[in-house]
């Protein structure tokens, strides 16, 4: 299976666009079994499965020496894998787990939900338009806000923004963690999103992603690369992407309707 | 709560070696509990806990309107979030789930373990020695080799080192997946780790460490920041940290002793 995909994208330098094709780094749903009963499903890079399972089971203190490890057996088209141990594991409630479900009927490799998350509709187009200087711009303000960022260099920040302003800024060491407390944020002062932008540090994964569309956020912007996963799911739920924002080029990966150069 | 951490370090600027104050970020464990029920444990920047257990409530879809929250306690210093809502929530299993348990009598915010990671021993000395040099070059080696990554700038690389060669490398979009493949490498072959190096292209948090720690990983070299929990349990569990290993300077955070200068 390629470890990558190839996208259409709109690439901004300046006020030139260019449409071409991207390489993203490719994003799968993986569940593992072990001795039969469903233990965790990861999203990772579909390569190396048993290594990443075996070391897995490793971190969590499921294996500890060879001879625990019984039989392993993979498929990968399927994101499948089944672990065998020598003997009964301790009850899996004590073990990191995230629970992620497939559905839709699309298959697992194209679209997968977590938990009830299977319940999102796409977003409606509405009135929500961003000139490119708006989205380098806002990107130029993430960073140069980004305090903890600059000062120690271990943390990841999201801002909730409107075109020309960021309204509320949060970082955290964890990326799920700094986009969370944006949600929160708003949750707590009652403020709708359908109108507002979210502008993050981090890479766009599936997770990101599944909480902007959840809460209605019509528009993402990151420094970093998104996933294919992702893109796809941005597709789906209409969700606009930009990545790679830095200086005066960015990416546009999906929904671009949102967004309009300057003459 | 500040979010920061003085540290003492050895900052090498090729063989200039400094010693000097470093800023490095706070990480804390914060568990959550919901209608006094111990939903998940989190690790997060002390900051904004409010915004980021109700954003966390939301993602999950435990929380869809305002009225669905009755009441919120913080603890800070003690790492606990207590939410009440006004109506029960369907079975905590379908949650993401990250299970941290503390223990060890020294508080939480000083030092904590997954599960039965609590029998963890310190490791010994060993014979494991780099040179600065060594730390660098490596360090330049998996940058150059993570092959996926300069495709797409969306995967973290782990390398499998001595001090002069890199054996195996892996990548993947979740960091803590390139670790349990390194992992996994190693059980699979049953490849010693007490004598190795890991070198990874992200940060070195808490989790991360203890992946290292529990498999025997006497050294952490990162060409990013760490954290100040991940430090303490490095300093605690005998574990060599180096971090912003970047052109031919580094930071020398904890037991320096497996690392000589040239002369």
């Amino acid at each position: 299976m390629s470890l990558t995909s190839a996208v259409e994208i709109y690439r901004y330098k300046g006020k030139i666009l260019k449409i071409c094709e991207d390489t993203v780094v490719r994003e799968v749903p993986v569940t593992l079994f072990v001795n039969d009963e469903e233990l965790v499903t990861m999203v990772c890079t579909p390569d190396s499965l048993e290594e990443l399972a075996v070391g897995f089971l490793c971190s969590e203190g499921i294996l500890r020496h060879k001879t625990d490890l019984k039989d392993i057996k993979i498929n990968i088209n399927e994101g499948l894998i089944w672990v065998d141990t020598a003997s009964p594991v301790p009850a899996t409630e004590n073990f990191l787990k995230r629970y992620i479900t497939t559905c839709c009927g699309k298959g697992r490799a194209s679209f997968y939900f977590i938990n009830d998350a299977r319940g999102m509709k796409p977003l409606e187009p509405g009135n929500l338009n961003l000139s490119i200087e708006n989205i380098t711009a806002l990107s130029a303000m993430l960073e140069e806000r980004a305090h903890l960022f600059r000062k120690t260099g271990g943390a990841h920040g999201a801002a909730l923004c409107v075109p020309e302003e960021v309204l509320a800024l949060y970082e955290d060491i964890g990326r799920h963690n700094a986009v969370d407390k944006i949600l929160g944020h708003c949750f707590l002062r009652g403020i709708p999103l359908y109108d507002k932008v979210l502008v993050i540090s981090g890479r766009v994964s599936s997770e990101i992603l599944i909480k902007v569309a959840r809460m209605g956020v019509p528009m993402i912007i990151s420094r970093a690369a998104p996933t294919d996963l992702a893109l796809q799911m941005a597709q789906e739920l209409g969700v606009t992407v930009a990545g790679f924002v830095r200086g005066n080029s960015l990416n546009l990966y999906t929904h671009p309707e949102r967004v309009y150069s300057d003459k």
